[in-house]
């Protein structure tokens, strides 16, 4: 495979063009390391970069924010259970020890494989002798774009913002609102998609209704909300076994949230949703606030490396990657996480395709550093192979689903016992010490006082707000 | 002085007109009780809606955001050391367990006199019988509205996040500029006005420059930022005497902080300011990140209500009041808070006009608040005398000044005594158990660690960002 010959050669042009970026060295010699650029600090790139770390290399890793999204939490943003500096780390002081890594703070808006350099929004360009693309997933409306304005989903910090800011605000309304349709609108939430994010979110909403609010309000009973859960297909977390799809559903249920399943949503505007079930039956739910969290699909930066590449990207909008996660005739460019359409290569099994979810991604981060450093000593790159722990989700107070896969058989979870499963998993994993300790303490006063310690909104008005 | 009499006789009025408002009874008879409408939850507004918990009053507490805000702790937010949430309380939940207080998400735009109600800004009326403005103060330019675009205030929540938005991204272009001269005006940060929130601002912006992102750069050293603080006065912290300005002015020396005394702003862009001294001598600062902390003037419901009263308000745009802080033949209406140009009434002195500072905000509610009380009983209202606990100021770690006025006497403190005391002063008052919890476990992580744990940015272009 690939060509260390190619990697050296070009770094003899280091010096000229780091100069045109604004990148200098201390003592005037040309550093002679292959310059990797990863683009995006998501799980996938967070962990190829780490994982370089006493490589010989340069790594630049340019993102668009300043910080890391620990996203499996944002949908606690979302629903006023966490600040946003608890699940948001600064990209800068993760890396701030390791010497052979730059972050750069910008947006990539072309990718140049023959000259082999990026093209930033300001007009800047960064060069590269190995690029591994981890642009991530955006929210996709099936071709329905004008649905995004009235059904926020929920991918970045901004989104998440903009939906605490609907729901509290539906509240709000629903208070000053004297005629009872109009009230009842306001106090339906519908959620589309009975995913983790969807099931999370439904879950969330039922105990802001029935737990936190209640109580707060003279003119309204906020315990009176329906909470609508609308999925497609004939069961929801369609990845667990389906007698945690089902266990999932009762213990929504029970939260007071009311399931739909088989059920197509065929429009969204400002003023509710319509729903046509599998018998063909429509109905329209007035409702003004409504959460997509059916579907995600790459970044569209996948898209223009496929043209540039002629090649095509998948109905998901990911790039297809060879085995070893690289692309045809590409051995120096790598695609990961959410935005590749690759697939797992074991013994004696066909490979399957690799799913959209976090621990994908931080393995396939670690796969292709660790290729990289393979090829800088001549050696060829390895198929990926997914190691696939199982999957959870969590609905609700002490409610929970777990599927997990261990060296030692199949563990199923659900109730109190999973939840707590999940509780930890997800403080362990968050990245940093600082912002497991603040989350721990804003979890251990929720479920104390039922209480959400970010209902802030800081403009009511305008788009985002505050965390 | 005023009329229960009148207060009595409007309340006939209250089923009928309540009743467009959305307000209706449980047992459909009218309630005989007087309607108390405070106009804003700062913390005037917050502490007279408290005091009224007991009374024979119906309270509607109406304000435009949904959250009671601890702006003394609004630089930490603007600088990254609090999450929003941190110091921002959702007002309906304060207020949960008042069976007399309704809590209100709406602008107030109009006040009628005669009518006795207020219009909201989505076309809404809200009656009264008694009302309290107490909409407080916002950022003032001195006639040079153009500079608020290029210099922000800081008295928002939306205010915090830009500031902090400013902040941090001029870290982050400087990081990536080549041109030395550019960078240079990159890392300078200039503070316009040298009374608290300026003396904060510049001290913490020292503390990000030297403590806390050092080693987190490969092309600048942000020590090496250069942060200048600029009073027109000849000392910082006029309130305090001098010696402690004086002192102030030291401390923020050894941190790294320019001082330059006795200087005015004669132009403010997009690229820097213009100064001139008190010699006339004039010089240009390049600075992409200016802060104004200068001055406020009087919400404009303040002008807009004298308007309607044919008074008129002061150069701060401040409503004249009279001793007992209701309005000239009106008993009804009384102004509090930063919107009040009151006086401190004191036998044997001659009346002192009330600073524009939180103590005096609330003592005013409180004072309004058992007034209203005393008018119910058919007694007269007393005048307002402010209560003066004396000034402080911090400036960074371990250091802030203090001016202690007790009934023993007068006590100075500066560097790390008055730090302390300014800490648990800061925490004591802070609303709310969660919040002193959540401000307390930051600060002793910042104070260890000295990193700070907001360092967030939602939205790198737009306008609001994240807490």
């Amino acid at each position: 495979m690939p060509s260390c010959a190619r990697a050296t050669a070009s770094c003899c042009a280091w010096a000229r063009r780091s100069a045109a970026i604004g990148v200098s060295e201390a003592d005037g010699l040309p550093v002679h390391q292959p310059r990797v650029l990863i683009i995006g600090c998501g799980f996938g790139g967070l962990e190829a970069a780490k994982a370089l770390r006493d490589a010989p290399v340069e790594v630049t890793l340019v993102d668009r924010t300043n910080h890391h999204l620990f996203q499996p939490l944002l949908y606690q943003v979302a629903t006023a259970g966490l600040s946003a500096p608890a699940i948001a780390a600064p990209i800068r002081h993760l890396f701030r020890r390791q010497a052979n890594l730059t972050t750069l703070l910008g947006e990539v808006v072309d990718i140049d494989p023959i000259a082999r350099t990026v093209r930033l929004a300001d007009g800047g360009t960064l060069p590269w002798d190995r690029l591994i693309v981890a642009a991530g997933a955006v929210n996709s409306y099936f071709g329905n774009d004008a649905w995004a304005r009235h059904a926020p989903g929920l991918k970045t910090l901004d989104d998440a913002f903009g939906i605490r800011r609907k729901v509290l605000m539906a509240f709000e309304a629903a208070e000053r609102e004297a005629d009872p349709v109009q009230r009842a609108a306001w106090l339906n939430f519908v959620v589309i998609g009975g995913g983790p994010t969807g099931v999370e979110m439904a879950g969330t909403l039922a105990e802001i209704a029935h737990r936190t609010l209640p109580g707060e309000f003279r003119h309204i009973d906020p315990a009176r909300a329906k909470i609508l859960l609308v999925e497609g297909g004939p069961r929801l977390l369609s990845a667990l076994p389906g007698s945690l799809s089902e266990s999932a559903r009762r213990q929504l249920e029970r939260l007071g949230v009311q399931v739909q399943l088989s059920t197509k949503v065929t429009a969204i505007d400002g003023r509710g949703v319509e729903l046509r079930a599998a018998s063909g039956e429509s109905r329209r739910i007035e409702s003004r606030c409504v959460v997509w969290a059916a579907g995600v699909r790459g970044s569209p930066l996948g898209a223009l490396l496929a043209r540039r590449l002629g090649i095509e990207v998948d109905r998901g909008g990911r790039v297809p990657v060879l085995p070893d996660l690289t692309l045809p005739g590409h051995p120096e460019i790598t695609v990961i996480g959410d935005l590749a359409a690759a697939h797992s290569h074991e013994r004696d099994r066909a490979p399957r395709a690799v799913p959209g979810v976090s621990p994908a991604a931080k393995q396939m981060g670690r796969h292709v550093a660790q290729d990289i450093v393979r090829h800088l000593r001549g050696e060829a790159g390895r198929p990926f192979r997914y190691r696939d722990w199982g999957n959870l989700a969590t609905i609700g107070r002490r409610s929970a689903v777990v599927d997990l896969w261990l060296p030692l058989g199949r563990f199923h979870m659900r109730g109190t016992l999973a939840w707590l499963f999940w509780l930890f998993a997800h403080i362990y994993f968050l990245i940093g010490f600082r912002s497991r300790l603040m989350v721990m303490t804003d979890w251990a006063w929720a479920y104390w006082t039922s209480q959400r310690s970010a209902r802030v909104v800081a403009d009511i008005e305008g788009p985002p707000g505050p965390g």
